[in-house]
């Protein structure tokens, strides 16, 4: 092996050996990382429109695309028990999860989050938004 | 081997098989089945107490004990980019996992929950439930 062969070889394994030592890291994140949370409540303009719903529900399922977004579970309001404390007014919900606040500003940015709220932003007439970061 | 020995031996090779099929449904099960989600928001009477916010958050860790709690996110608000529809005023939230709106009933009245309850109530001035079953 020349010399120049030897060096780049030497660099190229170290770069290999620091790759897969980052892919084994990503591969642990999700278990041991704390998460933030995007959860999102949508009420429609028209609260009894099965298709505005359903619109807005596939608007939803394009976000998961977005590379930064880990995990969606779009909503509808359960049927648990009605109590004072439960707010189930709400016409559908969108939960995520990202690694970081810096993961939630790359979607908020997201051209196909951009195109989403283009599309349907005219059915609903509330959003609530909660961020939380896991403790 | 006798005819008796050989219904035996059948029988319990079917009752195994069975087994492991309902194993292998039930390890199968978290990615495959909607679940219900159970997002609950606590506003504190002293929302500057760190002494109030722990004792609610040490009261929440106790939660993940009830069995049919699948999985328990606690969080704060997180420091993203505040904008109108982002409600950040909140103390502490408390995500959960449920398989349906029986596992939600069980967590409602399980001691566990009740103790809970019983316990950190005086902390918080308002609560706000969100569940939502996955579309």
């Amino acid at each position: 092996m020349q010399k120049q062969d030897r060096r780049t070889f030497i660099t190229t394994a170290v770069v290999l050996g620091t790759a897969a030592a980052a892919s084994a890291m990503t591969t642990m994140e999700p278990k041991n990382k704390k998460q933030l949370t995007h959860h999102v409540f949508f009420w429609l303009k028209n609260p009894d429109s099965k298709e505005d719903l359903n619109k807005l529900i596939e608007g939803l399922k394009t976000l998961e695309k977005i590379p930064s977004v880990k995990k969606l579970h779009i909503g509808v309001p359960a049927s648990t028990e009605k109590r004072d404390v439960v707010d189930n007014s709400y016409s559908a919900s969108e939960l995520m999860f990202f690694d970081d606040v810096a993961g939630q500003d790359v979607y908020q940015a997201h051209p196909i989050h951009k195109k989403f709220v283009e599309n349907c932003s005219h059915l609903w007439e509330k959003v609530i938004v909660y961020d939380t970061m896991e403790v």
